[in-house]
């Protein structure tokens, strides 16, 4: 329980060769970099971020941060993979023959949002710079539709299962699913009366049973998409 | 047909005497800058705008835009009034004795996101200065506090009809449901690939029918919520 936080998983099971201990030391300083670069953006604003302010706050020289992320907007990108690597590894999980997806999804959902839930001011200051840059904007959407389609394929293997409905296609439930997480994330950053992680829960539970096949049984009011 | 779009609604069945004619006015020249600073918000953002920015594009002098806004943060409250304003008439509506409160809550949904439909810039250049002006973000979480009562009210009349769920309270809902609407509109302006009226009348037709309480029927996997 020694360790530092972000780099322990790369520690275990490893040897401690002197060529183990450089990649260490690579993981180490690259995560140093990217919590520091966060912490910043939430500070100020990631459009008022300098790469300055980040070799400074993480305490290396302005060299090494070029030696891990080519712009600051690398750092942004790092931040969104690691969203779009939360929903390839559920895919993962929801592949594997026998496992509902329902448990995958649930955690997925709540997942993305306990990602995020650190830090409102973080989240602001992303959000902020992605509505008011159209180039990191581009970027969003690019990992967007990425994420649609990994979702999507959940969905897809869900109706396959007959777990999920089938009226609708996956495409329109992954659209429609990603809107209202990604929503209710930005949505609590400008408000953040709970906690995100408790909300994303709360919205799973209340709206999303209607995703489920077992869950319709008299829904009458429910019209099929006309897309 | 030729009168200007806005204010129609305010000549109709008036009479025409003077007292009445400066009224007019009046009104048309308060939208006219309300108009105007919209576009320019959309245009360049809502925090890097200045009133000259508004007063010259409405072509009105400085002081006119002051016999009617204050400052530049009342042009942004009334785009907010608007919106409370809307919840204002759908309860009004649901007191109404024997009006289902179903169809008051969908109208209600998709017409907040109606109001919205017509700029992903404008919602952008809202929801930034928003995410990263702090007086700005009081004061909509005011608004938000104020129109989750109203919407609370709206789902007592329902829970006490029989129409909406009883096992969350109606503060609970309401909570669940602005936090859901406000963000997918915010979530659309960041990636509008579809109309935001369309997709929230898909989120609303999709998500939504669990909170009533005729649609309740196997809903195993949906626990109550434990405040």
């Amino acid at each position: 329980m020694k360790s530092s936080i972000a780099v322990r998983p790369t520690h275990r099971g490893t040897n401690f060769s002197p060529s183990n201990r450089r990649e260490r030391r690579r993981v180490e300083t690259r995560e140093r970099i990217y919590r520091a670069a966060l912490r910043i953006f939430a500070q100020r604003g990631y459009l008022d971020t300098t790469v300055e302010d980040i070799t400074e706050a993480a305490d290396v020289g302005k060299g090494t941060f070029f030696n891990y992320f080519p712009t600051k907007e690398h750092v942004l990108a790092t931040y969104g993979d690691e969203r779009l690597a939360a929903i390839e590894r559920a895919l993962k999980k929801a592949r594997t023959p026998n496992q509902s997806v329902r448990p995958v999804l649930r955690e997925l959902a709540t997942d993305l949002a306990g990602q995020s839930s650190e830090s409102p001011d973080l989240l602001r200051s992303i959000f902020a710079a992605h509505l008011s840059c159209a180039p990191v904007r581009a970027e969003l959407q690019n990992r967007l539709q990425k994420g649609r389609r990994l979702l999507s394929e959940i969905l897809a293997i869900g109706q396959e299962r007959g777990e999920i409905r089938r009226d609708y296609s996956a495409g329109d439930l992954a659209r429609l699913t990603q809107l209202t997480l990604m929503g209710i994330t930005i949505g609590w950053s400008l408000n953040p009366d709970s906690i995100l992680r408790k909300s994303a829960e709360e919205v799973w539970e209340l709206f999303f049973p209607n995703i489920f096949a077992d869950t319709r049984k008299k829904r009458k009011a429910t019209k099929k998409l006309t897309a």
